[in-house]
């Protein structure tokens, strides 16, 4: 299992007032370009202290949205250093026991954010993601966390398939999160041993090869007349009640 | 407690596949706007043709984005006889012990919507709403609820302070979900009673006066470096928790 050759800049750009105050607050800012009117804003003005302590640049522009990806910077954004990606190794060394949170190619950057929230809110800080076909760990992203991305630490593997193998060999139960699980996700007591939590992708779910390699296929019981749940949504239950589990 | 004058259009237009198919199946909708190569999705065929048999009227558009509200219709979108609103006594009678949720005027429609889908998924299926400064219930929430909408009953109330103490008088407990609350939700057995459970807006919350008549007020137990979950995320782990403590 080898890291990309062309390492995926995680958290390069960053937008939004929560994500950037957190994106100062790791040290990582290097340039912060934010709109003048926003600087009344008090922990604004105290960010753009510490970038320029910190050998910064810090740029006052005139509308933040001519340079953001996000339709709603709230008047800033930042250009960092990467979030340094973590091997497998590192990401099962994170909590003990070891809990890693596997994005099977999720595409929507919201959905990724939102769950990253949810999961360091609930202690799980250990993320697999895949470097291709699945939302990029950018502005989108780390809007949606609300800061909480600079507390992730995060692996991206080109294939989650054998990402997962690899989890296994290193002691960790494979429990995929499924629409079609035969278990219930709730008062599965397996959560609060080494695991390894996977989420699948915004209406296909979890891969066919993944799942073949699961221990557990997990499902949370829905009313019957409801399809399915958003992937955000199972994630969100998923890494509470494996807090749950684990209290 | 009396309803409004001009009463609130709920789902008078629904855009997006899901929300259009379940709109067609509750026998709403009275004109179906599809782009032409949307009728290979033979789900959408055939409501096409029961909307006709109906009554209803099919016009085929060459790009639904043209009248669509929401950014990515799919195709497809309907305008229907809206959803009639329910009084609080009816809210009461959906299920027994009554369950009913209440939107502290939130602003964001697709946290509506996500609310709804995760609450009907959790068989939670009374919603009372503001008539004023909240999300109003259209394409947006409809979308975001992909299809739920259909499932839920939906009470619409100038002042959710008011409607809180009327429901109080008709039995039921009232729930507060804030951040500041002294009790965790987790493990909180009145869920199993008749019981309205409060969820406040992005970032103010439940509002003081709520707040204040309210029998309880819980929070959800997170890391101590976050510093809140979304208002969706918060909802979702309540109502599946109702489901847990009533099962």
């Amino acid at each position: 299992m080898s890291r990309r050759s062309s390492a995926p800049r995680v958290g390069a750009e960053v937008e939004g007032r929560h994500a950037v105050l957190a994106a100062v607050a790791a040290g990582r800012v290097r340039e912060l370009l934010v709109e003048r009117g926003r600087l009344d804003d008090g922990e604004l003005a105290a960010a753009a202290d510490r970038v320029r302590e910190g050998g910064g640049e810090v740029t006052i522009v005139r509308d933040a949205r001519e340079f953001a990806t996000t339709t709603a910077p709230q008047g800033v954004m930042a250009r960092c250093r990467p979030i340094a990606p973590r091997s497998l190794d590192e990401l099962v060394a994170v909590s003990s026991p070891p809990a890693v949170l596997v994005l099977d190619h999720l595409e929507d950057a919201r959905n990724v954010g939102a769950i990253v929230r949810s999961a360091v809110a609930a202690g799980v800080r250990a993320l697999l993601v895949a470097s291709d076909r699945a939302a990029p760990l950018g502005p989108a992203a780390f809007k949606a966390a609300a800061g909480t991305f600079e507390h992730m630490h995060v692996a991206v593997e080109s294939s989650i398939a054998q990402a997962v193998t690899r989890l296994n060999k290193l002691g960790l139960w494979i429990v995929a999160l499924d629409g079609d699980g035969d278990r219930s996700l709730f008062g599965l007591d397996l959560l609060a041993e080494p695991v390894a939590l996977v989420i699948g992708a915004e209406g296909s779910g979890v891969s066919r090869l993944v799942k073949d390699r699961s221990d557990v296929v997990a499902s949370i019981p829905i009313a019957s007349d409801v399809e399915s749940l958003n992937a955000s949504t199972a994630a969100t239950l998923a890494v509470f009640e494996l807090a749950r589990q684990r209290s």
